[in-house]
């Protein structure tokens, strides 16, 4: 039994999109348990009519629902501890549930999982991983937008990340990874990225195989199944690919629309149009998943409709399964087991990341920052 | 008359696929006169069934051909003064040409550019600027990959000389600019880009609109005409748009060989796939246009066929007729008229960019590092 915790207010349509949702995902996975946060009016009515989903599901009545336009730092503020964003990742912490998925604004997603959840032992900075279709499949690429910036061990970091939740999913024992750069040779690129390429090359670690640099043209052929950067090149990359498909399906609509014969074409090759359709479409890979934290969150697009926040909790419910997190703490723990610890501290275990999370916040709690 | 300086040994096809281009551009325009720098008998050879490029053309013996995997510094060291791409560069700064074209490798082409011309006045870099199809029409993307990192008045510069080369090329006189992000809201992003951005806010020059951010997902929607960012994340923006157009035409190719159906279907529509692919067709695009040297070079892809080369060769005479450098010239010595000069030295007017490009080897050649 998976238990998928349920930040039934995130969103822009809110729980008229996730529950149904939800109700369509338990038509076709069983063994799955929800635990659903928010206004519990709102959730009741909603929920109504979804017999399924009635059956599987407790409701946890929250006061405090996010905006999508929320600064992370105020959202923590008005929102620690009360709102339906805040308890839904909590309950990972407290393993009420297995992960945690929210439709919600992603630098308040992101800011509440790392101040409730903490960095993982030796991880500095969180990464958000998504799921890039490829021709030969699926890479996971990272980090698409936690944090700006990576120096050479983080960019390493990452690559543990990648390739456990590679092997979560993927059922890869040993899956290939590279680092996203300007050039494939040894000599080209930023001064960080080479160096983690060294390290890389040089750990030789059981749990990954290390396949030098990749470029942006790669990582739609699949040459390997985790692609790592940093959070800047990493989000331009992801948003400029959505952008590229976007305008060709732009294209090519307007082209079968062109005449009457093309009219004619559309018809006869209807389904091959579906089918195209259907592996152009963004929302099969729709899921964020927040990677390095002790606990597991996965970010849904905030303009999901039912059917992609049905995909994204199934990713999560993989992920569950998968036991990712476990993977990652025993990868984690052997590559840095030689490595001198960092001091730890309150700042160490705040992520950077986020538009405007306020790093002082945090002092303000009274908080431990005790790692696990 | 525009005079174009040609680099005839460049690229993976050298003057099999170079001439036949330019003799298929001859057909479309006139008043075009080509200076070919080669091996006279290489040259000689392939342009003996080209009649209309024959009569337009000077060839010029060069002994060294710059090899494609060649390392920039490399590169300067066996073909400085003495090969087809450094002869065909320096025409343009002894003005026999108004502009060169070369199919070469980046790395070496970018480091002769910047030995030989060296970088205009108040300029610490140049960029690669690319034309990006949007569905709008064309926008200006730069830095695609001359060099990793810029400060905020890098990317200032940045943003002027891509606005002279829309003005030079679209027609507009005062074209949208937008700097990419993360995010769009203020608080958002790289701390260089954000003061960039405060600067182009505040400074109102006439001759661009500065519309603030930009994401991934709005540059091939044409929301703005010009699209600002350092190399590294610009690079990797160009390239992953590449793979995506690769990966979904590929999609589409599949589709319709799926079935009988699929492929009736094909055959009604094949005048709108054959527009379908024109438009996909990263060869109507071939171009990166070296900024913000004292002279003009276009950069074509290296694996360019002649349709490819000749629409590089057609963007370099817009430029030139366009008048990019002059125009280039007036903006930033408006925009730096009231900032403090920076010391000349021989290092600064070096391109810190290119793979292995050595900085130290222009303290050999005894040139003066003065800029015009």
């Amino acid at each position: 039994m998976t238990t998928i915790a349920i930040d039934a207010m995130g969103g822009d349509h809110g729980p008229r999109a996730i529950l149904p949702g939800l109700e369509m995902l338990l038509g076709e996975r069983s063994d799955l348990k929800f635990l659903l946060y928010g206004d519990r009016e709102t959730v009741e009515a909603a929920i109504a009519d979804l017999p399924r989903l009635k059956a599987a599901s407790t409701i946890h009545h929250t006061e405090v629902a996010v905006a999508m336009d929320e600064k992370p730092s105020q959202a923590l503020r008005s929102g620690r501890y009360k709102s339906s964003m805040w308890q839904a990742i909590e309950s990972t912490k407290t393993r009420e549930s297995d992960v945690a998925v929210s439709a919600g604004n992603t630098g308040a997603l992101m800011a509440m999982a790392t101040f409730c959840l903490r960095t993982m032992a030796n991880i500095d900075r969180p990464a958000i991983g998504a799921i890039w279709p490829t021709v030969k499949g699926e890479a996971i690429v990272l980090d698409v937008g936690a944090t700006i910036g990576a120096d050479a061990v983080q960019l390493v970091d990452f690559a543990i990340l990648g390739a456990a939740m590679a092997r979560a999913l993927f059922g890869k024992e040993c899956p290939t990874v590279g680092l996203l750069n300007v050039g494939t040779e040894d000599i080209k690129g930023q001064e960080e990225v080479k160096e983690a390429g060294r390290i890389l090359r040089e750990r030789r670690m059981p749990t990954l195989n290390y396949r030098g640099f990749v470029e942006g043209t790669d990582i739609g052929q699949g040459v390997t199944d985790v692609v790592v950067s940093e959070g800047f090149a990493g989000n331009i990359a992801l948003k400029t690919a959505e952008g590229t498909a976007k305008q060709l399906g732009g294209y090519l609509r307007e082209a079968m629309q062109s005449s009457l014969m093309s009219r004619v074409g559309y018809l006869f090759a209807r389904d091959a149009f579906r089918q195209l359709r259907e592996r152009m479409d963004p929302a099969r890979a729709n899921g964020g998943v927040f990677l390095g934290l002790n606990g597991l969150v996965v970010k849904s697009h905030g303009g999901a409709d039912a059917q992609a926040f049905s995909a994204a909790v199934s990713l999560a419910v993989d992920l569950a399964k998968g036991d990712l997190q476990h993977r990652i703490r025993d990868d984690l723990d052997k590559f840095h087991a030689d490595r001198i610890p960092a001091p730890v501290s309150d700042e160490d275990t705040d992520s950077d990341a986020a538009d405007g999370f306020v790093r002082g916040d945090s002092a303000k709690t009274g908080q431990s920052g005790q790692k696990e």
